[in-house]
């Protein structure tokens, strides 16, 4: 069996194993140990702006924590209306906002692949009437990757950027498969989180076992959400054993070179596919047109993955994915 | 240095090491792998009551989520007035109760260390007004072991349970030292959390790394604890690494060794300072008195552990604790 | 001036004036008085079915508290995607379901004007995947008349109550044209509330000053309707003022002389523009396709309403509009 | 039977329904009336400082409205441990602040009558650990007249506002009965409010239905509060009769005048029991040692109250109490 279904069940990478081995001798507890506090710091010459970075287990709890700075009880977070924040976290984001909304703005103006633009996001929020009467825009929430695996380039997040700044709206990165970007992009992960409020720096999908990061680029929410992932059950006592998983994604860039793999992983099975290709294959997803019959023809191969819709199916590949399989599977598809 | 500040940052068991590293290879996410599945039967099979038993990554979770079924938003938890959940928690039982109330019940009535009984609740909730200018106490939550260290016994236990079930109320048990309870009272688990309708059962401080388990006896607070889990950012992808590690401490009653052997410690302790102890010890905690002068000379000593108010001190055992440890810490109290 | 405005801000009915005059010897404050003593019967007496009728100041409050029994937390309310509590209750349901969603089922499937049916709704929540990453419907809430003036056939409601209960759904009512409704069907409020759990009876807009009535055929539900009112702000402490205004209306069905009234406004302007309305008229609005020089024209003589969108306008009718207003409108409109 | 039970449950002033009654003419809905919008300018002179004023139905959500702008969720509002908003509103500051903690300071260092001082805020915060572990203050709320009718004096207010802007924390005015303590300290709003970054003005207890003023002094705040207000479903529709009552009571300080009333009437009681008061009166309540013999003789000369405790009683007067009967029951208890 091959599995191509999700990066999510992955197994921890063997330096990840060793960095969370090395922190077993005890350290002060929650967040006072000497691992993590050298977050701060290693996000800050990662992304190059000033910065705090905060461990928390899961991309949910990243996220909600980071958009609650952003928004208020009575305001709405724009996201894309198949934002992972509003199709699978559960309703997490009116737990965490405390009833705040989200704002589901389609794909249009330019915009595809669950991609928000400028102009997109204008043209979905400028008929909302300026009255207590109507739920207020208070920040945009983007993904990077896309949930269709698109990536947003430094000079669009720019403009978003500039665009969030000019209504007043804080501008929040989903950074679930932000590695995978960043690879796709060049390499930079300031480049690829250029212009955001704040950035839920996802590892685990990348080789780590159960710790993100969520980065703020302003003192004042960073203290906010200190209070608040402790509130929120989030502050674990052992905490240097999530530090230690971070440290160890960011030593030496494993995080950018278990990306490269898994996009190369991506782009390889690409290449037999591209007729069939939904979207741009900008980091390790690919969505393809494959009929039912298709679909039971690879799975009888031995390959596994979601179907998408009724006549496609999602392909996912890890930090872990053998290239021969990548390559099989590129096969497969292309001798349908 | 020899530590006793507490047991909440101690090293993972070397036998949960090895349950996660071979719970490695890919399965199903979230708490669809084979581990996860294994829970409700061993919970089950431990408590001596059909249950359902699911991991979080906190004890802070793991009580919340299981009060936000026992009381609605516009009721109250009756706790201690110093339990854990009013005094160190973040006020994470306000956002997951949607706003609950905690109503402090003080000692006295035949209570003490932070134990409450039903005369105890009584005098304290009796004079509410039932009208709905006060919030009504919709829940009890006690912990086992307590603040201070005391356990309920069973009969204790039962008498709680009566005493809520006739006046509509839940009964919650922190059990964030449930096992060093359930070791001081003859190993029964059962025994240890008889009569209550949820449980935070704890391995962390107890030998895990971040896995702790909500244990509910009602099927439907389970099933509302599974959406409630996933929308609090507490349904971790590869859960089952957390599976792995309760399994691994439920394994040979694994969680009842390590705890007997920090009770043990703690009692070793106990007999070179019983003239100073302020409270009972019945699990691995000790709070003594110690002047400022006392104090000093045990940490020149080596000796670490939190100052307790002025006069006394706090060691918490471990069970990792080495035995020549508290033996000497012992003899240094009695020595002073 | 003649204003097609809203009902929303019309004057208060002498009725209406005299019975809160007559409110004014004290009585026990709250809802201890002898008028709110009364609407429990009152309410059994006009809708057919054992209920609790409660007072508070708005429609969005009365339908906030009934939702928030029929729906928990981490659910979801089904509702029309133009639905008031969507579009016009600022973001209320987000506050006091304390975050749970609103999902918002388009027109199809056999509906239009905003009138959800038991196909169409199916269509819309059957795709939800039945995990705990997707938010789950706990409630449908329906709009009597609908927000396009549109009105259920109680064998529509009988259809959607069964279509509620099969499916485990609470099924609510906003009925701040609930008057209308019920005048259109025939002037029975038991038919025009067939198979609803809740209902929010609207007095405001038909001649009221400020009290609704939330109506809870479930004493659970009225009972968590209490305490909720109070933690909400909303049990004036006059609160005979308001059962004032209820009693006031419900004597003599003045509620239903009032709704009639205005229905037969509507009714008359409908005759003048039969080609052009939107909607079918089946309570006290209109939906009029008028060009943007058309409306101006009507403003010209003096008419007053709301623009609906670029080629149409929206025209309400009130307790107190005047026939010969209604007749004048028609005929202006007629005469384009 | 005379009342001295509450002034919540009073009669309305003849002129507040005069202004009601002239405020039936169809206006702008909502706040968008010509009477609503001469609030702010109202207030702003009445009180001496640049604000807006905004009508709500009752004290409950002029109160956490405005304590929602001072204190985040996470945060806690310090108030008296009898506190009004602690003790009888239905654990509302929680669902309007989104579980934040009320931290109830008792009386001492100098403070009585359920009036609070720096010093002994400042004992009740300080031993609270600057950690994310604890709860912080964010807030105070105090109570103008206190719970036990003592008023704050100007100096009083002002070392308070000192305290809260040098420890960085919010100050809210319960203002239930202000003008009470307005009229017992000289007649100036100004001087009552001194230094409160928002204040609930009371109107209802003294003479209005059910209008009460948030008044806030932030411009942030206040644009905060519109959209709560809408959101908690208290911006009334048909708002104007809400402002209009407010207006009558400004105009020509009818709100002054009543209070005046009210606490002559409370001053005529209290010299006829100087050796039995429990406080001392400084607004409307008087707070008497009476036995229950002495309460039942009481009652039996037609008096009615509320007990206070097994050996008191408490008496409150109102805008409306005739002079005769304070006199009578002063004499009464005079002659117990």
């Amino acid at each position: 069996m091959t599995k191509f279904l999700s990066d999510n069940a992955a197994a921890v990478h063997p330096k990840v194993w060793e960095a969370m081995r090395a922190a077993d001798e005890a350290d002060n507890p929650y967040d006072g140990d000497a691992l993590s506090a050298q977050l701060d710091e290693r996000f800050t010459d990662l992304l190059g702006r000033e910065c705090a970075g905060l461990w928390v287990a899961t991309g949910t709890a990243a996220n909600c924590l980071a958009l609650a700075t952003l928004c208020q009880p009575h305001g709405a977070v724009v996201c894309h209306e198949e934002a992972h924040i509003e199709v699978d976290e559960g309703g997490a984001p009116g737990f965490y906002l405390h009833g705040a909304k989200l704002m589901l703005c389609p794909d249009g103006h330019g915009a595809q692949g669950a991609k928000l633009t400028p102009e997109g996001i204008a043209a979905f929020i400028d008929p909302i009437r300026d009255d207590v009467h109507q739920v207020q825009p208070h920040a945009i929430a983007i993904t990077q990757a896309t949930e269709y695996g698109r990536s947003y380039t430094p000079d669009e997040l720019a403009a978003l950027s500039a665009f969030a700044r000019e209504r007043g709206l804080g501008l929040h990165m989903d950074g679930a498969r932000f590695a995978n970007s960043a690879a796709f992009l060049g390499g930079s992960a300031k480049d690829a989180s250029r212009g955001v409020d704040s950035l839920a720096f996802g590892f685990i999908k990348n080789g780590a076992m159960n710790a993100e990061a969520v980065v703020l680029f302003d003192p004042a929410q960073a203290d906010m959400v200190k209070y608040r992932r402790k509130r929120a059950g989030h502050l674990q006592c052992k905490g240097r054993y999530l530090a230690a998983q971070i440290l160890a994604m960011l030593d030496g860039d494993l995080w950018l070179a278990n990306a490269r793999h898994a996009n190369a992983a991506a782009q390889d099975i690409a290449s037999g596919c591209a007729q069939r290709l939904m979207h741009r294959v900008e980091a390790n997803e690919l969505f393809v047109t494959l009929s039912p019959a298709e679909r039971e023809a690879l799975r009888a191969q031995g390959f596994e993955f979601y179907d998408w819709g009724a006549d496609a199916a999602r392909f996912v590949t890890a930090w872990n994915t053998r290239a021969e399989d990548a390559s099989a599977l590129s096969k497969a598809i292309a001798a349908l």
